[in-house]
């Protein structure tokens, strides 16, 4: 069977052979992928001229719903791509990694993408930034999706996954993707693939596939495409310095594997719940894919007071483990993912024992449970344990990328901080201690070498999603060795896919063109109050100037009788004079909104349905009895929430007094109902 | 005078006799410069070891304060500084932008850190991720400081500023720099930087100063070090492939000259305040520094019906500038930096022919007011006029960095947005129109191109800061020919000094990692309630749990006649019942802040001085007449005002209700004093 290439909206097949993909288990071919024959040029220009514009007319929270309907639906395909994932050599829960894992990325960036961002197309980073005396040049920082082709290229070792987490984002961003999987295992991913297309939610051009080489792609991109990364750090140094990668800046992401460590704390010896911890998480990142996890724990950093206990242990937790056939459940491991691999494999474990003894598995001995080892590409987990630490260097520059660690015995911790860092970069450190001092320090020293640290207690192990497990909502990436890049982290990996552009102007000019009132922009009125508006009615900039009220003793007396708030502020004329802010008694900064509430509220039921918040209050000058205040309210920020009747609408709000000096600002948040929502509650 | 290098706390000399430099004036030699001899590896052990640990030992407002002291004794320098700053061929308001450009850019910093930053060593960035069902296991994201050196590679054109804006966010990182600076102006460079250590308030090796070349500087860095690079694009690749560079994928930031646009607005012909500000600001970019600005105008984009006008005023307008001595008040227009730079602009010009005709100015006849053109590189004013600009490449892809600019007359506004994005990515475009939807349009279309976009109109015009200015406040840097790299904007430029890690563990140890609570983390509590502790005694957790009470209809009566706020919702029992948010009356959002804080306020004078505003309230239920609250008040964060005698202290509140159901979150922001301060307030 010929893979699939998904280009200009068909499926296609290359023109040649290509190259024949055979199974982890049992050797026998699968697939071929080719791509060749395939017109690089075209499938860019189709990507820019119809995927890129037709992701662009989406607001983030349609393409948010977009990828919900992708995950729902590739749920309902989770038998198939289990079956088929087998033949990578995966169990059942390493596929679920893969696979649920994959699925569970795309249901966050859906509802991370319709909680933290705009129900709009440009997304205004910061707030606006002052620039100029008066305030009629103003400057504020926004956020466009970039006008090119994302290309993905991923590693072998999360086919589906992989492809996922770096497909939600950049959906999200509203750009256009060309995947490029890692051939070995590019069936999965092309099923993969089928299924999300079949799902009928993409637009023609949003996404393509290309199983093979990249062929001229590379050549052709420009300054407004990104190239996303993940596999061996010569292949992202390779890419990086394409000519044209370079002469046009491709903005460059990549995630390479790492020399991730785990550190057990000076306190969690034999005994306690956090050594036992400890154990049971460097087994499981051992075997979990046979090892074959860019996060996974390679370097086993222990107290040398507890090193022969964590040897043991290990040892005797390693020996348990069944390797075999993935299909079948009572297995613990299954394959690498080729015979080459399994090579591979063998020779870096070679180099590792110039500094380091093997004190458990063996190279040419181990046992298979259920397979051939002739025919699957089996291997055994092979622990090693180096002396000296400090002065070794393979155990820090040499990557088994299979069942494979090392462990390290450490001193102090400022040594064992030193041991960490020689990784030169991690993806991920993680610390098993109950000391919160021992983790601060520890944490703080290696902080800057890692995109992501773990620390691990009784308290929090329960809930732990585990050391190999990048997270949507947390950055994945590293520097150094980790390849320098970062993805995920929430909607920080969607701007990965966005150009930041500081935009400076008049406030009206800025107001218009980022959908968001600005301070000193114009502002609207109709003389109708704009809580008698549906949503589809408000405007940005429509505003209230609302009458003025005096504030009196008696306010604040009866104030703090009702509320029960009698600091002395607000009660005693010669303490609250003390007070280096004020000059005598006060009005409670409560009453100061509530008044202003009073002063601004249109009272009868109409479409502003709740205040369910306030964002920024400041209070710039105290309120003394006497003063008289008045309030102006605009509509800043409109965000429709699709499906339910009415959307959210902020109001940038100031208190003035009577010399016209600014009392308290604040942002309102409302609920507003749409036309058809007012229709039903009044026919109700 | 050979110039100096400063290295590991001393200054030094090159061992050979180097480069030497003119005068762009007069051509007399000014210095030499040379680094031979240097120990590179020495330099960066220095400040690996002394630099960066001295400076991660203050706080970011110390940072920040250490930047002000900087750049108040480089203030009191000025003259100095401007009379070398001749040399270079800049005129007074040349320098003007280059040396009190770069000084305000440290007072920036040094304001923003305070005001933005915490007074701690830590950054935390964005809330606590949600990552387990019953939140044992939490996430947060913080920055710490890179643990190597800044190496910041800058640019002949701004001696001055260009070493400053990249200098004041790196050491507000907490990170050391190696300066290196344009040869050919290095001597300004090098005299600033005396200055700045005459000033004595750098430790030991947070500066370090190369005039000359960088030796093997490149291949000695790491995985923590960072370069920033101004210059030209090709120097940028060379730097950016280096192999050292990338395989340790030194993090690398560029900013390359950019064929920057203006565009005028269909609507802003001659006649119009638009079309005046336009010649304006196109005149002033073309002479400002003889045009030798990364960010100056070199595509003049004009609707082909004001395009006969736009030529005709600017020719006017050029044919007046005065080129001559810069030290003579009556020039509008310097020298450019050498002569080579002079025949290098002339090439250039050569180039744009290919599309363009020269429409004012000359190659090989031009006149020099003051000077002598033989000695001087004195070059005057050319202006360009493309036909075809949409099949022309010189335009779009030839920079002359001199006083030289093409117009390039557009159709519609379609057309006019793809003549700009023919220039493969800039630092800046700007935009002269008094019709917001064109300038909504125009941005939109080409915001993904660029760095920056300025936007003018007759309202903004008189504070605007111009075309070529960039500011601390705004991101500088574009995409594709601009190099792809962003520095400046506040303290986003910060932040490319630090590393973001991805923190996963219990609330309490991130807590303790982070000096801020998260929510689950630890609660403490000594029986003292914490509004009667000092800045100083207040310890992060410290937390009161308050009495309840129980909300009557009588009190939403009343609160309703006291703030005026008599909305439906809390009026009419049938009114509210229909909203769909509520079941019957509910008490106001802001009559359950009051409450709350006559929960948990503490009535008598004390520490707590006021409460200066709230943050991130959110309604999480409704409150019904009936219902009793209590209140959590926990101690989130403390930010030290340094030399004020306060400090200000987040409260984490949590409003519940008598099901445990939480009814509002907030965090609530007060003013605290030392022990120190209550001293003198009690004995006032």
């Amino acid at each position: 069977m010929k893979l699939g290439c998904y280009a200009e909206n068909q499926w296609v097949t290359g023109s040649d052979d290509g190259v024949l993909l055979r199974s982890a288990v049992d050797g026998e071919p699968i697939a071929s992928a080719s791509s060749a024959g395939l017109d690089f040029g075209a499938m860019l220009q189709y990507a820019r001229q119809k995927g890129g514009p037709a992701l662009r007319a989406m607001t983030f929270h349609q393409r948010a719903l977009m990828l919900k309907a992708l995950a729902l639906h590739l749920n309902e395909c989770k038998k198939e791509l289990y079956a088929l994932s087998t033949q990578t050599g995966a169990t059942k829960s390493d596929s679920w990694i893969d696979i649920d894992g994959g699925i569970a990325t795309m249901f966050v960036y859906s509802s991370k993408g319709r909680r933290e961002l705009p129900n709009d197309h440009v997304l205004v980073d910061g707030p606006a930034e002052v620039i100029s005396r008066q305030g009629t040049f103003t400057g504020q920082h926004i956020f466009v999706p970039r006008r090119g082709v994302a290309v993905q290229i991923n590693a072998f070792n999360f086919p589906c996954w992989g492809m996922l987490e770096k497909l939600a984002p950049t959906l999200l961003a509203g750009m256009p993707v060309i995947i490029k999987p890692a051939t070995s295992t590019a069936y999965l991913t092309e099923l993969v693939v089928r299924k999300m297309i079949e799902a009928n939610v993409l637009p023609p051009g949003a996404v393509q596939l290309v199983c093979g080489s990249v062929g001229d792609l590379l050549d052709r991109l420009d300054c407004q495409d990104v190239i996303a990364f993940t596999g061996s750090k010569g292949t992202a140094d390779y890419l990086r310095k394409h000519p044209n990668v370079m002469e046009q800046s491709v903005r460059f992401t990549a995630e390479t594997d790492s020399l991730n460590c785990s550190v057990l704390g000076p306190d969690a010896g034999a005994g306690t719940p956090e050594f036992d911890l400890y154990i049971d998480e460097v087994v499981k990142e051992m075997t979990t894919k046979a090892g074959q996890k860019c996060t996974a724990i390679r370097r086993i950093i222990v107290p040398e007071q507890h090193s022969a206990d964590v040897v043991r242990r290990l040892s005797e937790r390693l020996a348990a483990i069944k390797v075999g056939n993935p299909a079948n459940p009572e297995m613990d491991m299954g394959a690498l993912v080729s015979q080459g691999q399994r090579e591979e494999v063998m020779e870096r474990i070679a180099d590792l024992q110039k500094d380091g003894t093997i004190v458990h598995g063996s190279l040419d001995n181990f046992a298979v449970a259920d397979g051939d080892i002739k025919k699957g590409a089996y291997f055994a987990p092979v622990l090693l344990e180096c002396a000296d630490p400090m002065s070794a260097t393979t155990p820090h520059s040499v990557e088994a990328f299979g069942p494979v660690a090392t462990v390290l015995p450490y001193r102090d911790l400022e040594s064992a901080a030193e041991l960490v860092r020689k990784g030169g970069g991690s993806l991920v450190c993680s610390l098993f201690t109950n000391d919160n001092a021992v983790a601060r320090e520890l944490v703080l020293d290696c902080a800057a070498y890692h995109g992501r640290i773990m620390t691990i207690n009784r308290d929090c192990a329960a809930e732990s999603t585990g050391h190999g497990s990048p997270l949507p909502h947390l950055v994945h990436g590293g520097p150094g060795r980790a390849g320098g890049g970062e993805e995920l982290g929430g909607i920080r990996g969607v701007l990965h896919y966005m150009q930041r552009t500081a935009l400076q102007g008049s406030p009206s000019t800025l107001s218009a063109i980022s959908n968001q009132w600005i301070r000193g922009a114009r502002e609207i009125s109709d003389g109708v109050h704009p809580f008698r508006k549906t949503f589809e009615e408000l405007q940005i900039g429509e505003t209230v100037h609302t009458a003025a009220r005096t504030i009196t003793l008696d306010d604040i007396e009866k104030f703090a009788e009702l509320s029960g708030d009698k600091f002395y502020a607000h009660m005693s004329e010669p303490d609250a004079a003390r007070n280096p802010f004020f000059e005598g008694r006060v009005a409670h900064g409560y009453f100061i909104v509530s008044a202003a509430a009073g002063l601004f509220v249109d009272p009868a039921p109409g479409p502003v349905l709740a205040n369910y918040g306030v964002d920024n209050l400041r209070f710039a000058a105290p309120v003394n009895p006497g003063d008289t205040l008045k309030v102006r309210l605009t509509c800043k920020q409109k965000k429709w929430r699709e499906a339910s009747g009415y959307g959210e609408v902020y109001w940038d709000t100031e208190v003035i007094n009577q010399d016209d000096e600014i009392v308290a600002t604040y942002d309102v948040l409302t609920m507003v109902a749409s036309a058809e929502t007012m229709q039903e509650i009044e026919s109700a």
